[in-house]
């Protein structure tokens, strides 16, 4: 689908990656709520710690449309997984693109590897996309800042090195908004417990709490108000990464169906001798290719900075999530009974991309972005 | 809705249940995956374990109305505890209904005190809903038959004392189905791994497995070949009874929705001020609404007996079951990525009612009886 | 489906009339644009054009079950025609209710024969729901009204002898509205061009002009203040009226497509053997059947007068219009080419009950009664 | 939308064409059902009547993505006229394509400049998509054809010069229909009575009837036997071209009801201050976003003869066709009764582009060639 050669090398690469060594571990990891640090380290060798980062700090400096491919293969061996790598990226691009010389050449080479392992730290308690309520403080104190205030649902939370943090520097309102790096180890720095979810379980979530915690000013990204605009540019691309993930989800759930209709037999013939589960199929399939399209579009439109690539990347993931998440979840139907259990991957795609319908901005807030770009057109 | 005032006093009695002795448990069964022994008989202590049962034998003689009421109640505390109870229920009423005095009298009475548990066993690895390549056997030999296969997907498989299984004594087809009680301890009776499961995971659910397992013929519900119709007739009601299951889950995610939408607050206003979340919980109200109206309307044509109770069953065993899987998962979407914590409720109906819309004759099943009488009129 | 005797009487009759003296005329009126008189006429001597008046003053005195059940069977005949009586009798059923002794006895009778046609003259160009915003005055002047403003897509407008009008007799907001009978004749009365519509073609709709047009204060249903409330309780039965209009055109689409199946061959086999379009009418089926139950149990609740009853009207209105559009939608679908020729019927049913998600109240408007009493619990 | 500089000038000049020639006159044309003979020859003059026919014999020669971009653009402005256009073009592509040199420089040059027209006649009145079934017989007899037989929903029927016939020369079966030009005037050629129809108002629809009619040998286009694939070949284009059709309505859809947001009021506040709508509108304009990439996307592949071009037109078709009758329905809601009257467009894009999901093959044999596609993989 109109990918170049060297997209397609990539794209074999990843899926060999997600075959070989993510596939046979997912529903471990899954089950027994593993991260899984070797597997990553090694995806990162073949430069998937930082796709889009530029290659002088270690990145493999491909573009968007590239970075969407990989993800989706990946995806096919373990969603989760793939997801936080995805985060993972996008912090590490932020701090490509954001930071300064000294801050790209300290931060990313360690987290292009993938010897360190990044969050990213928006949401809080209080409020999921409501950037004029965000009350993490950072008050400044000589060359330190002094960070008061708690995030949620932060993917690799207590597992991370680097924690790329919103916080408050000045007044209410996004303007008052900086992005500081804090360390693991830094005192003040503490988690919550680790929280227990339908899926995403390769991953920790946790809270992550700052109690006068004195980050040196030397870690702040941008300058002082950048900080809501330096998320925003920065969910972009994690919009199209947590779909392209879908994507992965999807396509593997359309294969394993395909497979299972042709194998599993009722009243004497396979299960793919059925109309009905054929027609079934054949929107499942429809739906996937749309869905690719709209990831690919709107990642050539972000890569290309042109006008519509909010609107497009907003469009992109509130239709492939919820589209891939139908995709898996009529693909657990076809598979009967055996869709229900752990044994069977199918389940496992349908809890992994359930979540991608609510974080990087709920699909609510799409609808909200998008009906935004239309009434001010 | 057109409830009596007897109705109205045995909801009260099951919500006050699933109040008090099931939700505050529902997500520890859940994670331990315990089956419940001891709340399940002091469910039993009041009419719940054989409800539809005659009281000449324990049971409380009550109506299909009056069961399906008390299971969507019931299932607010525990759908996957209920929906093990509304097996438990159909066996009862199998033995109830189909057996002779002397069976009635063994059997049912400690089913209906729940101090013995009961299972029901048609599915088979190689075909779910195809009765005709039933293949599991039972070879007459002198006052016993010899039973020989295996059955899948059992709840309580494994746990039960009572399993009631559809095998085959005589020719090819639904003909030659037999109706046959098996005891646990029976020699040549064994059973296949505790499945792991997305939800349902309060009820062990195993493979019953026969090897030369030999059964008095003083065991057989009905005569030799009577075992389909009795089969089928058993899942009348079993489908009645696993829709309420899911309607008690929506009902329950609904409300959970309500509360979250009035306490939760972004953009400084509540959640509910929100015209689009505002909109899509009448759109929850109002599928919720319609698929109780479905399931009640099933339940009077069921008891009496009407000619089109088995479409009007099937009908609301689809339209109930995949509404009310729509209205769970929707709710977890309003509850935004508390939706995803197992410390928040609303994404274990979600799991728990996921399945509704496979067993019991998967909803593609539904489709087929349906449409046969249909196009037979 | 429940029905007492005498209720499967009422709906034997309106069947036979519809099958009679209007199916084989719907496509006629439909492309003549041809109000039937006669034909209502005739069914007015069946006792429908006062279905649910009192005996009095001409009516049938029946109930809100039993004129469901009447204008569903009358809506297979032709839904536009139906959909015109049932507004009618709306109207003839407020001056019933809220009319005095004066009132009721002139204007009912020669509307229950339909000598006279009614109108209701709600909606105003400027806003369809919005009761604050309703401009039309009524000013008292001696024993007259002056009435001066517009109302806009009023059912009947021009043919209609009665016209029920909501307009403005004191200050701003609801409480400031009355409800006034103006005469077809009366100077200052006028109306706009005849609209052409997608469907509903056998009823005129036109714009009701007032340009001090002198009513006398008789003419005033109820006291000063009240025309809201009046006309708000009428609406609650003609919601539910409208919503069983599109259960007719639904139940005869579901006819008409399962006949088709079964006689018209592709490949050498009926469209019946196809097990997608099976699958698809038993879905259809499924959801005549919950659209039925959401309005006859809205029905019962309006009649009983229950607290709910507001909201169950509205949740009936906002599913069955809905899904009965689809169905009969997807009939149009299942009739091939067919479908979209103007000789088939069932593209006059789609066309008909489009309206139907639009008027009496939106289906957005609908939503949004829904949950305000939702989120008032 | 990666459209390169030539082809956004296409669009420009389609779209110019569309908003002054057509577009005033969409709602006579439906209304009286008129052919608009004079607007489509000027459509010529901009090289539309041959869009992707050869430049040598009068066509343009553009590729098949330029061609949707036009009829997009064109069916803004009336998408019944767009969508005959359409059909022309691909009766035209295919004398271009399989006809020999005389008869491209024969047929082709006037069919270009739309001095002629041309229809397209495969299906019959006993069965759709059932090429096996195919009745029409034209028997060589010296070195004439005699057909008999006839073609049902022919469009451009009894108006246009140039009929496309697939007829059997041979046995049973696809490779016994070969592809035969009949031109108007040819004695034993007649066409039955002009359908009425929900939409398409503006092109003719009739039954076009042989008997005896003798077509000389020369008339045939390709071999014998031939036939069926230069038909389907024909159809894949023709999948693209009127799901472009539909896109153009939906397009335009979404526009007028973004208008009608923001201009028309409700509760003191334009529509489009409700967040619903809004949410409505964003979810319509991003299924509109996908349903051109998908047509886009199969264009290139049909453009570039990859192996998955059949069932990426097969998908565009269906997933466009679908997605965009539902944005136009949509529209119709968000406008609300104004959406129901003839003086508003919004209607007549639904009307019109209603029958794209059922003809060029229905949607639901579109499912069976892309499952076929999928389970031969």
């Amino acid at each position: 689908m109109g990918l170049n050669e060297e997209q397609k090398e990539f794209q074999k690469v990843a899926f060999d990656f997600a075959t070989r060594e993510m596939a046979p571990n997912m529903a471990e990891w899954d089950q027994k709520e593993l991260f899984p640090v070797d597997a990553m380290r090694k995806a990162a060798q073949l430069g998937f710690g930082g796709v889009y980062v530029q290659t002088d700090v270690g990145g493999s400096g491909l573009s968007r449309l590239d970075t969407s491919v990989i993800f989706e293969a990946l995806a096919t061996g373990c969603t989760s997984t793939t997801a936080y790598i995805s985060i993972h990226n996008m912090c590490v691009w932020m701090i490509d693109t954001f930071g300064n010389e000294e801050q790209r050449h300290t931060f990313c080479p360690p987290l292009c590897t993938m010897e360190k392992f990044a969050s990213y730290c928006l949401t809080e308690p209080g409020g999921g996309s409501d950037a004029a309520s965000l009350l993490t403080s950072a008050k400044r104190q000589g060359d330190h800042y002094i960070l008061n205030g708690s995030k949620a649902f932060i993917s690799g939370g207590g597992e991370s090195d680097i924690y790329v943090v919103m916080c408050r520097t000045g007044g209410p309102g996004p303007k008052g908004i900086s992005c500081i790096v804090v360390e693991k180890g830094t005192p003040g720095l503490s988690f919550g417990k680790k929280e227990k979810k339908v899926g995403w379980n390769s991953q920790p979530t946790r809270a992550v709490i700052f109690e006068d915690c004195a980050v040196p000013v030397t870690n702040r990204i941008g300058n002082e108000g950048q900080g809501f605009l330096i998320a925003m540019k920065g969910l972009n691309g994690g919009r199209i990464n947590v779909a392209s993930c879908s994507l992965g989800a999807a396509h593997a759930s359309v294969i394993l169906t395909r497979d299972h209709l042709n194998v599993r037999k009722q009243f004497g013939e396979p299960l793919s001798s059925n109309q009905y589960l054929q027609f079934k199929l054949a929107d499942m399939a429809t739906r996937l290719v749309a869905s690719r399209l709209m990831i690919r579009n709107a990642a050539v439109a972000l890569e290309e900075n042109r006008e519509d690539a909010v609107a497009l990347c907003s469009m992109a993931k509130l239709f492939a999530t919820d589209e891939c998440f139908a995709i898996c979840n009529q693909a657990l139907q076809m598979h009967g009974g055996y869709g229900y259990l752990k044994d069977y991957a199918v389940q496992q795609y349908v809890r992994d991309s359930r979540v991608h319908q609510i974080l990087e901005g709920s699909n609510e807030v799409m609808r909200m972005l998008i009906s935004r770009s239309l009434l001010q057109e």
